[in-house]
């Protein structure tokens, strides 16, 4: 018999796997909040309560357009019509020690940040940092320093916290009589799908990577039946949990079926999840956030643990998704 | 910028990839023929022509269940009603050094050959052997020695030479009037789909794999139309050339498209190829040859230059093929 590496020696990050070879992902560092409800004056830094004043053009949205954690934070802010509230940058979908880099800029450098690695930002605001540098995160253009990566929260902020703000006719992604009936629904489309195929790609044992394919379809199956008699999962608008599911299925045939082994069925093969993808994809702000090409690049070229080559395939055809309709703003 | 490493340092069999990281198969290193013209006696070695005598229950024919270049002749042999003339040995689907192993059997050897790694039969008929040891092949019990593991000769051998133990009623699968025809056809499929695939997967360079993927789909687009307006490749009986195009259909979905990166369309998704592979699925002799487990733990488990994690996919969903119908003897 040959050796086997021990989990952690086979996996993409050594720090978030189990010994029996389950991905467990990392807690977010930066937890700030901008909040209307800060007491701070505008320019100040966090209040006595960790609150950061509402303060348009102060703030900066870091994303990857790979990425289906800033890509929600990307759709929410279009939809909102923040874009003239809360500035932009984009990272290069190749990520590689020391983490994300602003490679797309001239000179290799956030214009407004003026940093060449989003691990700078990191590290000036808590020099002991030592985790994965993620996205999306916002920073304060004032200091230099992380407001936050919490990207669950920075999503459901935009929408209550950013309201002033919000263009006409914006729609209403997290109302408050829906919350209850939500929050269970992402919790479970969390831990199951949106994480869940980070579970199965990252697996490092048989049964690990099986326990979460088994998760993954199991709960895409209930959504699917779901979706059989509901236009979007809330009814007939799209709602934050859209958003959320949204993020996932868009990567889904282009990504995670392949290099993540989610493949009992492609997406297409799924006919209500299709369906909804599809109307969702075909909506303004929705489609015109994706870009299938940061996203190939982004699994196939940035996780040498399961693609050592870095080959990214051709396939599938994504000319089967509609076409886009325009974006809000940009 | 990092430095990535040259074609052959992230190439599966290093020996077999060019500076510009495409695959190149080595060449068959045993081209022994078992003829009914040998002027050799039962029991000799090869005549002066390299021919070993036709001779019943002396030749053990190795294969690999995985194996797509084996699966032809596991086929053939059985639809020719050859299982009691060439005895049959099958080894473990997972390959590691010194190769292919006696693993599913007693005492982990073969219990007619006697050997625990078919290496050791390779090294027997030449102790210079240093390439890749590769089923099939087929033995000469007598001395142990490699006759032959010249894949495209074996079965087309079987077919003419063995005429005289076909069993009564065995399909004609090369027939002298079709040849002319169905070689050019053999050709193509070979270099684009049969060894195409393997070269989308062991391509170490974007280039190189962009350019097989671009020739496989190509050719099997041209398939799918000839498919459209006939039952099998040559008309309406299964020929020489339907063997060597089913055994990498049927690999297609389950390893290739995930692992091989052949992933423009699942062949689920090519309806005439489908309805095509299925058939021959579903007729005596095919289906039952399939073992879609020892596919799926050889390509995924066998090759960590592209699947470092050995994880092996739980799908895709292999219900969607017909009941297989009963073997045609073991």
């Amino acid at each position: 018999m040959t050796t086997t590496p021990s989990a952690p020696d086979k996996a993409q990050f050594a720090g978030e796997v189990s010994e029996r070879g389950e991905w467990k992902r990392q807690a977010n560092h930066f937890t700030g909040r901008i909040s209307r409800d800060s007491t701070s004056a505008p320019g100040e830094g966090p209040d006595n309560q960790g609150r950061w004043p509402v303060e348009v053009g102060r703030y900066r949205l870091v994303v990857c357009l790979a990425c289906p954690w800033a890509h929600r934070s990307l759709i929410v802010r279009g939809l909102l019509g923040l874009q003239d509230a809360i500035s932009l940058a984009v990272v290069d979908p190749v990520r590689e020690e020391p983490g994300w880099r602003f490679w797309l800029d001239e000179g290799h450098r956030d214009p407004v940040l003026g940093i060449e690695h989003l691990s700078e930002a990191y590290l000036a605001t808590d020099p002991t940092f030592e985790g994965r540098v993620t996205v999306p995160c916002i920073v304060d253009t004032l200091t230099g320093h992380v407001v936050t990566n919490d990207y669950p929260q920075i999503t459901l902020d935009l929408s209550t916290e950013w309201v002033e703000h919000h263009r006409p006719g914006a729609p209403d992604l997290w109302p408050e009589d829906l919350r209850a009936e939500m929050q269970p629904l992402i919790d479970e489309i969390y831990a199951d799908v949106n994480n869940g195929v980070y579970r199965c790609g990252f697996a490092t044992e048989q049964e690990a990577y099986e326990e979460a394919y088994d998760r993954l379809f199991a709960r895409l199956d209930v959504l699917e039946e779901r979706l059989g008699s509901s236009r979007f999962l809330m009814g007939d608008e799209p709602r934050e949990v859209d958003v959320r599911l949204f993020t996932t299925l868009v990567r889904f045939d282009a990504a995670y079926h392949g290099h993540f082994k989610t493949n009992r069925s492609k997406l297409t093969e799924m006919p209500n999840l299709w369906r909804y993808a599809r109307e969702l994809y075909a909506l303004p702000g929705w489609g015109s956030t994706v870009d299938f090409d940061h996203i190939k690049r982004h699994y196939y070229v940035t996780h040498p643990a399961i693609n050592p080559t870095g080959v990214v395939p051709k396939g599938p055809d994504l000319s089967v998704w509609p076409a886009v309709a325009p974006a809000l703003g940009d």
